[in-house]
């Protein structure tokens, strides 16, 4: 029987003692003997590192307000949806997760949410989330059994009792998780209050930046995008009824973003394809599409060109573009009305970036100023259309495993898929993606296991040296995200 | 030299004496010997578990009548189209391989298709089929020697011998293969005679269920659909000639099957896209399609209305619905213009589920009576679509790997690209969906070997300890199955 | 610290003393204990076996002039788009490694282009291409010192020294790598005088053979198609201003090719799809094309006959059609402006072989004369597409991993995917598809390695005794390239 981490009996089954949790120092870790102590030095070399996180979704005010975080259902379960969209597949409703329901039903109070989690903990072994959560309940809340129905209420008091520790607040976490830089994901009509106040603090010592992201106001055939216009025009004192109205308003925001430290933008489409029409085409179009008399085709081909508009655009002003394409979103049109986006029914698609980026790196590929990270959840295209773009493209970097793919077997088989191609130094550097603060350091520590014992698979096989390993092990945590990133 | 499976030299090499048959006790399990250790104690837990087998495609007929099987030629080349199909690819005709030939070539006699089957043997080093082969002929037959152009004639013989052994009939068989339930598939318009017999047999203790599978009366593109509809007209005393006659046809006979013991239907289709309509032009189309005055499109439209029809069906009966599409039929016109359907050329294809099941998952994904299991020949999809499909939907089960990837590595990738996503009881435990009764003990065990190696991969990498692994392989044999498929 | 290939540090870093280059005698075989012994006495079984490279891109004059290689520029790095191409993603602009360049920028000189090279040596660090390079620089250039910023200038010069030596040229080398057979890509209209000269030369005894490779002629869709017929008329003698008369021309230059000891065809285009029209429709159409006066459908139809008719000529004289399509080729169109095609810009796209091949199997796939290897850029059709067809189809092998998937993980992932549906006696045995006649051994050596390294895993899994396995990884050397090129 092995010593790490231990068991979860099923909630129906009888529980006599706890299980306990206690992650293995070597979890993640390959097990073949000549490749685990390789993998271990490896991982020692990079373990403390400060964290660079380019990409992420935690709300500045998390760190601006500095509350505590009141419960262990608002902390890990209730606004993860990787975590709400299996237990609503063991059968949950989402409100019992609590979730606000437009329809009326009741939303659970945290410690129902709680039990919940608990006691469908044993549908988690070998997902993702499993791992984090098990390192944060561990190595940040310090707690030591298992969670389980017979755990749940003991776990909730003393959890609720943790979180009103002083070194339990953000901004006390976010020097103990040695984090360097944050990057949070922003809506450009956004005043920044949060950052600017972050950044006036004296108090403050953190790197907390703003990241562009215009989804709403790029994808013209959402029912959404009139008023979303509307918003930005207030936002920027530009009137955005016109095309070269609307482009030169997302300059200006552009601009105010890059002001307040913001290195890059991000971009979520159905697909990677851009526009580039002429502009005079464009104002057309864009005038068309306002007045509700182009066919939706054409409010498609409007979105690829404002998505272009915006590539552009960094190839002037030096943000980043990163590009995270290709998932079908709020799948559950049901689920959506009841109770709104990010609940857990994102659903990927086959993707196609060939022939979809080409426009782009025609015009862009070899430009000096501009800079694309390529991101993707359909995982054949790694070694058939990113890795040879990447590897011949000077200004597009390929984005590390995303979303569905930012867990350990899916991280080989990026690095397996990718490397023979494009080598290390092509790729961007792990990024965590997350909603969760907490989960910040475990996402992190996951990636350097993983790719500490991927390297170590390759010095084993003496297909590179341990001291080159160890050089790109670091590169990839340190000088890639940098570069990728521009921070 | 390794002391398992030993060598079959080439067919055309001098032979001195026979190479032995001795499947190694540790086959298929990990040869790190951190992991072995573990997935032999594992397995151990599970090895001996009755078998439940919810697919598959076993004669009920060979079990209500109970005769032997003939000769090893028919018990295990000329039926499995795994194996024809190889055996064609190196040259062979298939009537030399048994089958008939509406051309006239004479179909060669038995001891002729064994003979070809031995030379080629070899041929068969790494498939699935070698490995199923080799088990059924050490574990269920007692042969110790490989096959091979020079054993042929000898293992023939003693082949023949042995099936004629009251051991060796169908239903001894059953009780040692330590069967719990059979499903086997049929067409909607059987009388189920043979199921209906093995019930009411007092001498008989097993459980052979009925699966429906309606696909000729749903496939409306085929030039054999008005036909088939008055077979079925026949069957149900249920008029046909209209949509709703058509509809009601196939509630009675759903039910005319429930009564008899059936838990599920079982549904190939191009792919996996259903049209929900209007119950008035969905009469319409019929009626159009029905006079040959539809173009191609309509037909299509209305076979994907019936399997949409068929979903509606399952939210109100309660039988589990099956989806087993993607493969491209009769790839080979020429050879089924010859030898017929089922002879090793239906070819995979590319599969989309994303889009193509959001209609039918928009209307029964969340209902309380409703359950599906997706099975798919496209192993892209199984990260990209299917893990977070299942990782959603409560109505929705991910089916084990199939067809041609229901081997060893496949398995593996499998397990790899789904659990970190869906975790492992968001999926349905192995289907054998075989068409050799004999091969059913090896192909489930073959299944759990591969699964006690994964779970072993990962309690020797700490992502979960022995004690809960040795839960999970339990509940991919016991509960998974029994729940997947109501049965 | 490893023994075995050992740091290259960064180009930026101090580099006291020069890292040696010495890789290790077990590189690339597998490092679990177990395996690494089996995969010891594979390897060592077939490592000395002549290497048969029946697809490749060495040109003959090399061998015919036997010139010396001027530097270790053009022997490496100028004529290796798997090499330039990631030095140009790194920041190199492709005139600094000797392209000349169509837009006047100076063309560097050998040295600083072996400069540029070596100091973004770090940069392969888990490539093929630094394996490949490695052996070839240890193997065959005696080089004791990894390529670095800092050893670049010693390194050329001991380069240019080594390369003057008698036993350095090229036709010393053939036979210092034990080359049995090596095919060349050549033009129809080629007149094969290198091949002549070879053949008729009483002081040679290799054996280097033309491979007809037809793809100018047969696109129709190409600006350049008309100038190639005119080309093709003159080579062939045939008026090429008639379908029926270009028919007649291909068929002439592939008769003058095998007389001239070509045994295959080789065929690149954007899909397989193959068309075959009545031959009065395909005449017209070739009138309509030729005239300017088709639907840029048409063209492409016309490309698709041309490709269906070089499948009816092989089914007649025998001559194997190697199948290599799914690239896009010259992607970035400022780059194939200035540098011109082969520049590292083709990338793979996603390809259907199902649909697409049917055509062409309906016909041929059974013919006892007609032979075709098919290969793909798009791993996700091996076990989807390519090994159900090859386990099918006697007249389809399927080929061996090629261009961006002929790397070690690669190559894994490819047997992973096809031997348990079409065993190892339907692939074609290794294919070096090398521009780089000195990185010849080098590659062979890679898929000899990995062979036995797949091998040992399954030995060690018990699906294979130690001795079927030598034998298979034998007649992947050996007899499987011979029946799959018809060498």
């Amino acid at each position: 029987m092995d010593g790490g981490t231990t068991s979860t009996a099923p909630a129906d089954a009888p529980n006599a003692s706890p299980a306990p949790l206690s992650p293995h120092p070597d979890r993640l870790l390959p097990s073949d003997p000549a490749q685990r102590a390789i993998a271990r030095r490896l991982y020692e070399s990079v373990r403390d590192l400060p964290l660079l996180s380019p990409h992420g979704h935690v709300d500045p005010a998390t760190l601006a307000a500095d509350d505590p975080f009141p419960d262990p259902a608002a902390l890990l379960v209730t606004p993860d949806h990787y975590v709400t969209r299996l237990l609503h597949a063991h059968g949950v409703p989402l409100h019992e997760l609590g979730l606000p329901d437009r329809d009326g039903a009741p939303v659970a109070p945290p410690r129902e949410v709680w039990r919940a989690f608990c006691s469908h903990w044993h549908h988690f072994l070998g997902t993702a989330s499993r791992q984090w959560i098990e390192s944060e309940l561990h190595d940040v809340l310090g707690v030591r059994v298992q969670p389980s129905a017979a755990t749940a209420d003991a776990l909730y008091d003393e959890l609720v009792a943790k979180l009103a520790e002083p070194g339990m607040r953000p901004r006390a976490l976010y020097e103990s998780f040695n984090l360097e830089v944050l990057a949070t994901t922003d809506d450009p009509a956004d005043d920044l209050r949060h950052h600017r106040a972050l950044a006036a603090d004296p108090s403050w010592s953190g790197r907390v930046i703003p990241t562009f992201r215009p989804d709403r106001y790029l994808d013209a055939t959402s029912s959404d995008w009139p008023a979303a216009l509307d918003r930005l025009a207030e936002a920027s004192g530009i009137d955005t009824g016109s095309y070269q109205g609307l482009v030169r308003a997302l300059e200006a925001r552009r601009d105010f973003f890059r002001e307040n430290g913001a290195t890059a933008t991000d971009h979520s489409a159905p697909d990677p394809e851009m526009a580039f029409l002429p502009e005079a085409d464009a104002a057309r179009l864009f005038d068309a599409v306002r007045k509700g008399e182009a066919a939706p085709e054409g409010a498609r081909l409007l979105s690829r060109q404002l998505l272009g508009e915006n590539a552009r655009m960094a190839a002037e002003d030096g943000l980043v573009m990163a590009l995270h394409t290709g998932s079908c979103r709020n799948h559950h049109t049901p689920t959506f009305a009841r109770y709104g986006p990010d609940t857990g029914h994102d659903i990927p698609t086959s993707t196609e970036f060939t022939r979809a980026l080409r426009p782009m790196l025609e015009r862009f590929g070899t430009h000096p100023r501009f800079q694309a990270v390529v991101f993707t959840l359909d995982e054949t295209t790694f070694s058939r259309e990113l890795a040879p773009l990447a590897g011949f493209y000077p200004a597009m970097y390929l984005g590390a495993p995303w979303w569905f793919l930012d867990a350990p077997r899916a991280m080989r088989r990026f690095r397996d898929a990718v490397t023979e191609t494009a080598g290390f130094h092509r790729t961007s550097g792990f990024i965590d993606d997350t909603r969760g603060f907490c989960s910040i350091p475990a996402r992190h520590d996951t990636a350097r296991r993983v790719d500490a014992g991927h390297l170590a698979g390759l010095v084993a096989e003496h297909v590179l040296s341990e001291e080159d390993a160890a050089q790109v092990l670091r590169d990839l945590n340190d000088s890639l995200p940098r570069k990728a990133f521009r921070l």
